[in-house]
């Protein structure tokens, strides 16, 4: 398909142990965490700065030879996977924390910093960087499939917070997009075309981000209903009642059922909300907590638990983050596909009990970021029994073109990778045709993640 | 320069009443509310529909005629400016809210509708569009400057409320971007693309946007500094404090003269800081306010004024939304410019500093969004004086040349229109050609809005 690199002339471009075909590591670079189909890579590389990413893109562009962008290889859909092989730009060592510049509520980092270090890092100074995509992603990773998570309904998604970006394009050249002002209506905003592109227009080397405070306080909820519909509902007032959630998670009945059997918890087997403000007064957090528990009482809350500070809040909150690792090891011999679909808040009721019915026959758990419409359904199955994931597939296609009659989005934050390829068209129509005539005009030959977005 | 159009051929796509060459049409449509020299179209008109839009686009570009969107005329630089001449296609007459979603917290909008309109409907269902220009803006024309105001601090700019778009491209076809969700991973995102472009790439006929909550309680605090310094240093210390302001407003001690002169007020000559809060809990308010004042009183401040509730945050507000129209009529023989630097927070102060000292020898007024790193200088003087606006236009480039120095941008919310282009390729560097040829590769024939971004 593509020439196999010339080891011995990117090694005029990086040192020798920065250059790499050896089986493991190809093997290592040819998956994400998904299920999907791996691919072998011709070449991992790992550069140290821009500069050399622009150098490797030279010499891949002068091969015709693809290009993929790798930050931590956390994704679920495939996005990094070289489907065409050639190189692999492994960004792990791009992994500098160049400056915190706490006055200016800004960092700037190299792309291969995860966040979770980053958000040690600026905890020091009282900072954050609020998108959370729970795995342990790159700052690249994250620009590159504008990754968002538990907060976002407070905070926003990744491209919420990119100020500046360092770009490698197709062909080689570096540019520099964005400002470091807080607000600016000057240009084209090319930084927000980006993000979100999953390597395909760009390679982010290096990122300016917004930060904000650290929340002072917190408060927490954890209640039950009899139906999703009123889990729903609670939402949806809550929202409305000018209180200004941190998040609002959604876990279906056998979700807890699995947490319990995991973790030896006696949890209410109901839907469930996991809700997190934050807040200054304490006497001010207790005010909301009330008139929240007020708001769920109201829309048949069968059991509220809840409490005011961080430890009340890791205490309520903690299942949620065990949720995956609790449905994974509950089905040892199983792989998961995580549907990942978002719809406008007032369908998202609906979306649950049609995604519930839909996998009736399959192994799967619903959760998902009712604050933000998003619904994870999370199903356990095995990819190498061809009739058996047929019916997975299946379910995923109509769960998506449910979500796109609501007028929802076939991915909320997992991007589309290599998954979400077929619903392009039918989410964008006409659109999809500009996006394709993009793409073609800034990469012609297709070598910047081929495969990713438009079907090879 | 361009053929004069048909007004028979037009007719046909609208109803004679819809299309106008008449010479006060033609002259209310030269120029918007800054100095910039007026240029006449050949013809307005008036659509009903995306539609139209797109036939009266088609028809220009068979015609090579120059087509610029039209909201209400409110820019500041010269952003809606046929300047060679063409159609202007008037919005006014598309601006009917479509629909309110408040359990989807959304509006589905024509271009045309004001957006302070739009707000008086929306309260009705306790629902706010956030940004604010202040002046009476049209959605079109905020999306096409990434129109912003008062409240950003707290809420952003248009493009964080822009969820799908429909726009009209150069040619006549009609692309849908966007959608429902409230978040998203997929595809390229154009809406954010042209969200900003001031019709250059595409012309808005329709928008979704995002809403939030009513705020439910106010808090606000008017605070007075020796310097300006301790003011800049207060707003940073709030910010970093764990409080979430609404609004940080800058004045300068020279505007509160004129404010006192023009309103007969006794406010102290001195830099002002103008803060609004919003929360739930009246007590948690009050113990914010507290805390606020400690950090004021730490940094200096010689008086504070606040209160909690609505009426007090008008009574304390009032003067901001003066500002604009006191100056204008203390000095009712002048034209306005006012310049529109953002730099990061850290640079404010010695940006003020530094702005002041450039327009000492003109009459000047200094005001802005602090929290955004925002300033406006105010410069009244008289255009048609080339000697003295020669003064002015260079006191322009020296404070702008000095906001990019501080790696900020020539413009925060007003955008680049006419005013601003010489300074792009400072600010963009090597990205200012990717987007010479992005708008080269959409508009071939620069028909849309030229001589904006780009110099003809």
């Amino acid at each position: 398909m593509t020439k196999k690199p010339n080891l011995r002339e990117l090694k005029t471009i990086l040192d020798e142990r920065r250059v790499s075909a050896g089986p493991s590591v190809l093997e290592l670079h040819s998956h994400d965490e998904s299920f999907h189909a791996p691919a072998l890579p011709d070449v991992v590389v790992w550069p140290y700065t821009t500069q050399e990413v622009s150098r490797l893109v030279r010499y891949a562009f002068k091969h015709k030879m693809p290009v993929t962008a790798w930050g931590a290889g956390t994704s679920l859909e495939g996005n990094p996977i070289p489907v065409k092989g050639g190189m692999v730009i492994d960004f792990t060592q791009m992994n500098r924390i160049i400056a915190v510049r706490p006055e200016d509520f800004q960092v700037d980092v190299q792309a291969g910093v995860i966040y979770k270090d980053l958000n040690k890092t600026l905890s020091r100074d009282g900072l954050l960087f609020p998108p959370d995509p729970g795995a342990a992603a790159t700052i690249g990773g994250m620009i590159g499939n504008n990754a968002s998570g538990i907060r976002s309904v407070r905070y926003g998604a990744t491209k919420d917070y990119v100020m500046r970006l360092v770009v490698v394009l197709p062909g080689g050249d570096i540019i520099h997009l964005g400002n470091r002002a807080r607000k600016s209506a000057s240009g084209y905003n090319l930084a927000a075309l980006i993000t979100g592109s999953e390597g395909t227009l760009g390679i982010v080397t290096e990122a300016t981000l917004k930060l904000v405070g650290l929340p002072v306080n917190f408060m927490a909820v954890r209640t039950t209903f009899p139906a999703i519909f009123q889990a729903t509902q609670a939402v949806y007032s809550i929202m409305r009642s000018g209180l200004t959630p941190a998040a609002m998670e959604f876990l279906d009945a056998n979700v807890v059922h699995v947490l319990n059997a995991d973790r030896g918890l006696t949890l209410e087997e109901n839907p469930t909300l996991l809700m997190e403000f934050y807040g200054f007064s304490e006497q001010g957090l207790r005010e909301e907590m009330q008139f929240v528990e007020e708001i769920c009482l109201e829309n048949g809350a069968l059991s509220i638990d809840q409490g005011i500070g961080a430890e009340e809040r890791s205490r309520l909150w903690d299942i949620r983050h065990q949720t995956y690792e609790s449905i994974k090891r509950h089905h040892p011999e199983l792989s998961p596909l995580i549907m990942d679909v978002a719809v406008p808040l007032s369908r998202y009721s609906e979306m649950v009990d049609f995604s519930k019915e839909t996998v009736r026959a399959l192994t799967a758990y619903l959760f998902g970021h009712a604050g933000d419409g998003n619904i994870h359904v999370h199903v356990m199955d095995n990819p190498h029994d061809p009739k058996r994931w047929a019916k997975v597939e299946e379910a995923t296609r109509l769960i998506v073109m449910k979500a796109l009659d609501f007028e929802g989005t076939c991915t909320g934050e997992h991007g589309i990778g290599i998954g979400k390829n077929r619903f392009m068209p039918v989410e964008h129509g006409e659109s999809y045709e500009l996006m394709k005539r993009l793409k073609a005009w800034l990469d012609p030959d297709n070598l910047f993640n081929p495969g990713k977005f438009f079907p090879l």
